[in-house]
């Protein structure tokens, strides 16, 4: 089987990525690319890396490009894709890399993006909870975001087996490609080189109500996130650094056995050994979350630290398992196991 | 005055920073410099910034080579300053910048350390309440550690006003000179460039009686700490992230106000306007705290932020400041409160 | 004696780093600071390391917010200092740290910036034979380019004592922020970090016949320069390699003494003892050069290697030690000699 | 076909590089895994980025544990790799990654490294003329430099053609893996972030002889290599800046002619398109050489540049690709030609 792939934000950085992963990958053949302000430029020019695409023009984004191909991946900017997906037609699988199809709730919508809500489509994070189900044979998918990817992976199994109350607080570390190519003067790299920074602190990320959804979803009840996203000066991964209070009765043997037992056969999980912690060099470039768990007995908290690839697990990476699942392919198809590193 | 200085540990990372200040401080002559291994080599071969200093020739670290001085810095590896100090003489101000005199409990000490303790000094950290009084004139002084520097100021205006449960959790991003100029793989360049990591999870790290000391303290109770230090790839800074549940009844309002009464009177802490948060690359080189609160509403949980360089407020600056206050000098003598940035 | 200083572009790095030394100057007060599009804005927002100006309102760069100092800093775009100079009095010290006054020759100005030329001022690079001279009493300064800065002290020893061929090889290796708080794509974090890349490659930079113009004075005749700069992944700092054909008769102690009786009382140029290498590291936040020199036996060629803060010694601090000389002030007043590393 | 590889070195930066590559190759089964200090360790501790071979016990590198294999790769610190090859068997495909048989003159061995010879080995760098021809069936390989990829790369094509004088200079700008996992301290994070500096200045590099032997077999005449390596504070990459005089009667119009000429059937080199220059970050974890030219009219020279990944098309890749040859597989089998970027 070969499936004709279109990419709608070809020249971003999620776009990059995902590119990078199709181009060897053995069920797929690249067909658009396009971007909003860089139609007509050579994609060498802006992706210098995609060395075979080098030659290839990038085309304007319409439904009207993206139209004739089997899966239509979307990397824009929020509020652009459900209604560009309407008009691709029922068949076609689109992939929202987007944020505009993750949220359940209209109202949490609607206080986070100050729009209208474009409705929820199948989550694409496979290893929760009933994830896997949905996505099979789905021809919508909303791909997590980066920082839910990780902190969800990180906690769902002590919430899945009740472990931890639920009271979380989540620090999470990231590199600068996260916002995007975006022209913004916090992210030029004198800015960047050599300094740690917080920013939307205090619940004000909007990737807080995911985190929110997610965890609440695997607790079976609400569970409270105070989130704080700290930019690195690194140019991908995230670092997730995930505590909250043991639940009474619970002891490091049973977190232990929780985690091992989540991520047994996950094939892109994996909880290291007992003392080694997981470091984001290791992840670069691959699909594969390195976690590590632990227990404060002074502070009586479970602590967890999660280790991904914004760009590969946390978007285009995830993305594209998702793909495979949708499509009845084996999910590790064309997806990295192994990190670039050092 | 003139007082004349000897640096025992001079050729280390806290070491040179220190001898960085004490070159533009008025009031100060540098005398011996000494350290462990590297004896009999010129310093500029160590530290090649301290130009002025290039031609100094290291000594050995011994109570002879520190004698007749009248401050004595001791940049050693915990273990080592109580016997030397005791012959050192009482009438010589001993700032110890190691761990051995922070801790006022013995049995802390032991189970951290191992070993016995030397006692409890005065702690170097004047902006905690009732600890400039402690260190005018003192003849011993203890330097905090680094990350306590951040975790405590940003967190003591919380308990000293009440307005937190005494349930706190840090994360704070180090970094790499924290770890001094240890040949260890893990701190190599090629490890640490592109990556974060986690390490002493779970209550591990020997900062965190320190923490609690001082939270405690200050609360009037005690407070627990789960305290997560990550390695991020930049050479300077600890930006601290700390969040607690607000204590029944206060509110943003109450929050900001402890923190401007708090830091009013401080030439080293800045309380940033509301809205702007703190960068480490603002504090590199720098004795100053950058410092920001808010209120998470939904989690209901205080957080603050506190970006300090760790080798200047975090240990050279903060061990200067506290021998100024020792000495009756103006306590800001010979101290930038200009970051180098970008 | 105290004199008053305007800062015209305090809001970009070069700005920022000149407020840094100008906030330490013994000699000096701060007063107006203006911008072209931030005017209104506190500086504190903009520049959060300067936390002693945090309050600072930014105003309005003109003839008129500029009147009424002793001494102006032109840190603007080229093309604009000029005309405002004109406007500044024949009396006011008027330091360009821009590249308007830096050409001898009109047709040089016309052919690498395209505009009319507005004539040369007093080279603000006291090392150069005669600069000094030239300086000393001058209301007028024009501060060198960050690389020729590096370039021509590396080089000016060998070809005063006749010791080069005039065919020189210059690479060098640059910070970002030597490209100033612009927004370009390739200047983001996520692009810088982690790379190299050359530019401007085949002399096509505008710091080219600067090179020349300095050389060529020093060598008493014509040098060619092939330069080639170099963004590296790091916010300061300029590391220069240059190289040349080492003349007839030339030897390696001959080109040893040579630097040796050039920079024996230079104030802030190192020749670093035989066998050491300069980092960039060491020279951060100082105004200091640190340079080695060797001979290359098999390609017969002198190997010299300078490096230099680029916002230091290479544009504020090199601005600072000129208006020192304009204003008959010691030269090094409120100059950093020491890094800040690691 | 599957061939079943050994690799000796596997803990080091290029064995890690190598069994990433490995991984995914469709003809190779991973047999032994062995190192010198660390036998016994699982190669997750050590290379966490290789999740599928975590939990591979690292054996003790001698004859005996490589024995069986068909290929066998020796990534060992220089002067153990003759003696060893010699008891692995004549039908043993042996890759060197080390130095000990690039060298043709036993002289140079000798002047560069102090010990007896072991002879020279096929020339593992495809692209240059003749070479190809030498690997294809070879049961011996010699890896070339990591530098001398570069630099003969960027260089051979005006040699070839007779463009350039012999006379070359070249400074070639590395991040840090190329030194390997050494516990040296001016490779520690907290040295070479925000730091360049240079090393084997004046022709003391080691790799030198080999970029000399390797441009006067291309252009026929003996060429003189005055090389510098620059450190900078990335962990992959090298960006090659070479320089040469133009040839008399050479214009821009041959040498572009000899480059599209050279490189046209190429698949891991890609000359970009005029006005484009390479980054590092395009070739990270890629095969592929990123390559410009141009000529400086006003200094008559020729000026190339170009990047690489120091550990694939440096090191490991390259390994691959000679295996690849002399295995009689295409060429390219398992290598990738996109980088991770950014």
């Amino acid at each position: 089987m070969t499936v004709k792939v279109a990419v709608a934000g070809a020249t971003g950085y999620a776009g990059g990525e995902l590119l990078r992963l199709l181009l060897t990958h053995p069920d797929v053949s690249i067909g658009a690319l396009t971007a909003a302000s860089s139609a007509g430029t050579p994609l060498g020019q802006l992706q210098p890396q995609l060395v075979p695409l080098a030659d290839r023009v990038v085309a304007e984004t319409s439904a009207e490009t993206l139209a004739g191909h089997d899966v239509v991946f979307l990397a824009l900017p929020h509020g652009h894709s459900g209604e560009l997906a309407a008009r691709l037609g029922d068949d076609v699988l689109v992939v929202d890399m987007g944020a505009d199809h993750r949220l359940g709730e209209a109202a949490d919508w609607q206080r986070w993006y100050g729009s209208e809500h474009s409705g929820v489509w199948p989550y694409g994070l496979p290893e929760l909870p009933g994830a896997r189900e949905r996505l099979r044979g789905s021809r919508r998918v909303a791909v997590p975001g980066c920082f839910p990817t990780g902190g969800s992976l990180a906690l769902a199994p002590a919430y899945g087996a009740g472990l931890a109350e639920p009271d979380v607080t989540i620090v999470a570390v990231t590199g600068t490609s996260g916002a995007g190519r975006s022209l913004k003067p916090h992210l030029l790299g004198s800015e960047v080189m050599g300094s740690a920074s917080a920013y939307g602190v205090g619940g004000a990320h909007r990737h807080t109500p995911e985190f929110t959804q997610n965890l609440s979803a695997v607790a079976g009840r609400p569970v409270t996130v105070s989130f704080t996203p700290v930019l690195a000066p690194m140019p991908r991964g995230i670092l997730t650094t995930a505590s909250a209070p043991l639940a009474a009765g619970a002891d490091a043997a049973a977190v232990r056995d929780a985690y091992e037992k989540a991520y047994a056969d996950e094939p892109f999980v994996r909880l290291l050994p007992e003392g080694q912690w997981p470091t984001t060099a290791a992840t670069v470039g691959s699909n594969t979350v390195l976690l590590q768990v632990t227990v404060d007995p002074d502070a009586g908290r479970l602590v967890v630290v999660a280790a991904i690839d914004n760009l590969t697990k946390g978007t285009a990476g995830g993305a594209v398992q998702s793909m495979n699942l949708a499509l009845g392919l084996p999910e590790t198809t064309g997806l990295p196991m192994v990190g670039v590193a050092p």
